[in-house]
């Protein structure tokens, strides 16, 4: 089978929003009027994203999950995708599961994809997405104001414990595994809540690296400091039994994977905001409030900080 | 040195023509009025596209290159880019010289870095460019009609020429290979040219699998075939020495990573296209008709057609 009979026979669906999608040059697209595109590129490589085992129907999904929680992020509208894929050899069954997944959540989410690259080489799946939205909705990292609320959607760091777990840095059950498992493999992109912040937050960012090195990035983007209280933190009943373990900490506060959106609003829209969430079914937790100065300080129940290390996930530390 | 920091020192410069660049969750992008959006993603992997010590500032070149290439072919004008990139550690040194090669090229191109991703992994370059059009330019590949003439820019097989030498196919003296060496590591994407043939053209690709398989894509989008004349391929001095040579006919033909243009126009444009020619200083060759039918034939000069095998870079046969 050839590289293009491939990219045929898994990739190539009838273009409906694109005005060209697959099999050109390049794809042509056309942005609604008084919209602005928002475009954010995601790469996720084997061995370091995933393992090489990895499911992928699920990898599939994850692909496009992770991309298209940046543009939920920016309270954006999902529109396209290109996908690039390196693969070390042409897997039929292989691509046939991943792109059911990807495809799966690209339908549900009104995402067409209209480009891409195939190729040889060690398993690497890059995608770039491409939203709409209006310039004035937009959810920026830089527009937090002192005595905001700071908020986050789901619930943290179950994704960080069954990555411990399959690393054998911590040891969980066969059901709190699988009960953690989900959020590692298979996480849901906060679409319908960004679209819901827009002109309630007054930043947002999505939660790929962990909360502290997140929360960090809009404390830095908007010149201000943050108190986190811990025991406002929604996690789970499986990670709360692990929070006295420095892998659980790490995993509540800095584990990277959740896919969640960490944002901050002013308090006059709390009620709004739980309405929201309520609307979604999703869960929003009020967590901290921005403080003058910078960084990121996290208290317990007794008002006393909490040792929190280096914090994030970091691809070259 | 952090992901982050790295992130900034190379590949953080001020965004002029975006809303938002480098630095949020998403880059804001508007697109202006009447045009369409043009892009496309091309994927450079180590071991398969270049070699692990590929001088990185050629590298950077190339990386943007041919996916300049591709809005050339669809007459489009070059505004943004993202880049991802899987790196196995995090070398200051390196990424210096590979951005400066990138950077180059974007500010003489017109092309802002807008977002990407920096990763661990092994050695990966992947790029989506964005460009504008209006729909009507667009050169697409389904354009070609029965009479036209088939046109290529440029010269074709060197890059193929000096892959061939580095890989020990064939053997050149340190001079031929040293005129050849260009087209392969920092080939020029035809925008002007690819900008000019709006309203000439009837439809255009470019040439990264060889020209057999790049017209090959042509020739089923628009539904018909083709004669091309061999002695009016436009081969450099040095590949003409070597047609005699399997090897060396088969990187006219089929050589890839000629980044030139393909195109098809109706004979009474002729003059003009020769006269855009000449005001680029790029020489445009005629090399052959679109007659009716599916594939190509290859005649020598008296009319003899030339068994050309397989034709094209499949990166997967």
């Amino acid at each position: 089978m050839s590289e293009f009979d491939l990219i045929r026979r898994h990739f190539t669906r009838p273009a409906t929003s694109a005005l060209l999608g697959v099999g050109d040059d390049a794809a042509l697209l056309r942005v609604n009027p008084g919209m602005v595109l928002a475009v954010s590129s995601d790469m996720l490589v084997c061995g370091t994203h995933f393992f090489a085992d990895a499911d992928p129907r699920l990898l599939g999904h994850k692909t496009l999950a992770v991309n298209l929680s940046d543009l939920a992020a920016m309270g954006a509208v999902p529109r396209w995708a290109t996908l690039a894929i390196a693969l070390p050899a042409a897997d039929d069954a292989w691509l046939a599961a991943f792109s059911s997944g990807f495809f799966e959540l690209a339908e549900r989410c009104g995402v067409e994809l209209v480009g891409g690259d195939t190729t040889r080489g060690p398993l690497n799946l890059c995608v770039t997405i491409f939203g709409e939205v209006a310039l004035e909705d937009a959810l920026r990292r830089s527009g937090a104001l002192l005595g905001d609320d700071i908020w986050v959607s789901g619930r943290l760091g179950d994704a960080a414990l069954a990555l411990a777990c399959l690393e054998g840095r911590i040891r969980l059950s066969d059901d709190e595994y699988s009960a953690c498992a989900p959020a590692l493999h298979s996480p849901e992109p906060r679409i319908e809540l960004g679209r819901a912040l827009r002109g309630l937050a007054s930043s947002a960012i999505d939660l790929s690296d962990g909360l502290l090195a997140d929360l960090g990035h809009i404390l830095a983007a908007s010149g201000v400091g943050a108190e986190i209280d811990f025991p406002a933190l929604p996690v789970s009943n499986i990670l709360r039994g692990y929070l006295g373990d420095a892998v659980g900490l790490q995993c509540a506060l800095a584990g990277g994977d959740d896919y969640e959106l960490c944002f901050t609003a002013p308090a006059a829209n709390r009620d709004a905001l739980l309405l929201a969430g309520e609307k979604l079914g999703l869960t929003l937790s009020r967590i901290g409030r921005i403080v003058a100065g910078s960084g990121c300080v996290v208290r317990d129940a007794a008002g006393n900080s909490i040792n929190t290390g280096n914090g994030g996930y970091d691809h070259f530390r």
